[in-house]
């Protein structure tokens, strides 16, 4: 079950709103997320008691970025184990709740599998649930440990492919707060950029048909003062024509062994754009994002939204919930429009020019490099 | 003023409503435009009695498109004429009513010169606004009929390009009947590859911020029976890579004499991705759109349009007229978002495979060759 905390914004500063929190009052824990899909327009919290509300946040996109998702995938297990539900079955709801996000399986899995092991281990079912709930903890935490050293490698990259500083960098989607534990992937990077005086310009792509550049990520540009434009998706090349864009930042939701990036549909364009105008390319992800298991791009299995995203306009104060179930939206086009609506698309290594994670830079892009640091990564975890 | 004429659509066909037409009431002769504002949720026609009626439904784009707006243009100034207003006035602030477009002041400057003409042959008020009239019915005519010759020589150019026929063509944009006096330009030539049985699919960008994809070639393809899909626009990239996409069909608002081509922002991203891909791209323009004053694409000033386009959405039923005012659409990016909001791009000659028009078919585009096809035009109209 989902209920709501509305903001006043008196009693807190607004920047203090984070994109997901769990608490502990007296009727029992809940997973607090910031609704996504209100923004900018209101700030309002969605509270989570159960985790088929997580799985409809998740699905409405109220709660949505690669690394939340496993952040919130971890905590929805904590949940469902904490009061009492069926793990097994909050676990298979969660994991399956999209399909593209390699994250949320392994959040899932990971509250999952601390929550199995504490039961084999002979604890009770109070103590398995102690068990999810730490390792949901220790993820959050981890990822926000992440998002600080992505910033810090990006910011050097940045440094090092555009010597003298006034960086004007063009990004997509959303890649900050509201989708990390942290400051985010790429967006950290360009707040880095901006805190060190570096950043010219921020050009945020509205991205559509969800327009989560210009409902979140110039929530967020906005917020943290920094100097940013906001341009439709196809207005990026004459911004490339025109000699404004130094180089692109954007996030991923899935890297395959081959070094390809799933990411928001309109990333692929940007990178092809990039190439042509011999701008930098660069993906800021965590190792998690890495998935070694797929062997290469066409592999991957790319989910294709609901037509009504693109037929029909919803604004961001009507709930997007009720409206991805009916439509609800203002048609936009004649009825009975059919659309093509994929949600990612795969950018190929040969156009990416880095990949930026917590453990390293990749770069130039190559099966080998990313595998390595990947094992890194995983050195760490087991040291 | 304007005036409106509601549709209930049972006494005439819907496919009847034109885009433009001079209609000679007992009240005297009024300009009916299909306001393109309210489609396709309404069909509504603008009844312009002067030219300040007409100039306001130019830069609110209830009438638009090259070829329509040079059309518009003459009939603006033959209603000044017939109506007894400065006509000298009505031309200056018709030409300069939207700056890109070409066609608009060559259309205004058609009916002005025969006014004038009339006048210096020693014709009365009367005769001269007569003598505009005719001009502007003639250029009406003329573009009906180079609609017809570049449907022909754009579909023996598929032909040529795409043996065998089953063409998937990705479309920017409108350029249908609502463009022009006949079927149009690009889509013209899809409509005759439908006609035949060539076209497997029509893929319609949505053409952000205004969606005249969605909204207008969405309900010309829906009319005409043609099995059309709709896009966001940053989602061509995952047709292209698809394999998704034999040819790239647009419109043009101005081609200068080095063969660079403005048309819609949106247009050159696409030309990138066609290079990239190996897919023919293919413009489809009326000579008229050819500015051989203009000596290269970097000389065109570009439109830059309200940022409220991009911040805010308007819905198609709320009248944009009002809105292009004062914003009045729902915002969807925070208060005091800047945004970067140019009306077209341009394509540079290298990456456009060739330039259909009603005098031949350019093709590689060249100056020399461009400037033939114009003069092939010129012998025409002066024998």
């Amino acid at each position: 079950m989902a209920d709501q905390y509305a903001h006043s914004g008196e009693d807190k500063r607004p920047t203090e709103i984070p994109a997901i929190r769990w608490e502990e009052p007296p009727e029992g824990p809940v997973l607090v997320l910031l609704d996504q899909t209100r923004l900018p327009a209101e700030e309002v919290e969605l509270v989570c008691t159960d985790a088929s509300a997580l799985v409809e946040a998740i699905r409405s996109l109220a709660v949505r970025g690669a690394p939340l998702l496993g952040i919130a995938g971890a905590y929805g297990v904590a949940l469902a184990a904490v009061r009492g539900f069926d793990v097994d079955e909050a676990a298979a709801s969660l994991a399956s709740a999209r399909p593209t996000a390699v994250n949320l399986a392994l959040g899932v899995r990971r509250a999952h599998s601390a929550h199995e092991a504490a039961l084999a281990k002979g604890g009770d079912v109070r103590q398995a649930a102690s068990a999810a709930l730490a390792a949901a903890r220790q993820l959050h935490r981890e990822d926000a440990e992440a998002s600080a050293r992505m910033a810090e490698q990006g910011l050097a990259l940045l440094d090092e492919l555009l010597p003298g500083g006034g960086h004007r960098v063009l990004t997509h989607c959303n890649t900050g707060s509201l989708v990390s534990g942290g400051e985010g992937t790429a967006f950290a990077v360009a707040l880095a950029a901006h805190r060190t005086g570096r950043l010219r310009r921020l050009w945020v792509d509205e991205t559509r048909p969800l327009l989560q550049g210009a409902r979140l990520t110039a929530y967020e540009a906005a917020r943290a003062g920094m100097a940013y434009t906001l341009l439709t998706d196809n207005a990026a090349g004459s911004l490339f024509a025109a000699g404004e864009v130094d180089a692109v930042l954007i996030g991923a939701d899935r890297i395959t062994a081959d070094g390809s990036v799933a990411n928001k549909v309109g990333s692929y364009p940007l990178a092809v754009l990039a190439r042509y105008h011999h701008v930098p390319f660069i993906v800021v992800a965590p190792v998690t994002t890495v998935d070694l298991e797929t062997a290469e791009g066409a592999s991957i299995e790319v989910e294709q939204r609901p037509g009504h995203e693109v037929t029909e306009l919803v604004a961001p104060q009507v709930p997007v919930a009720g409206a991805a179930e009916a439509g609800g939206g203002i048609p936009v086009a004649p009825l009975g429009t059919q659309a093509y609506n994929p949600a990612f698309d795969v950018t190929p290594a040969e156009l990416v020019t880095a990949i930026v994670t917590e453990e390293g830079v990749v770069s130039p892009v190559t099966a080998e490099a990313l595998a390595e640091v990947c094992a890194r990564s995983r050195r760490v975890t087991a040291g």
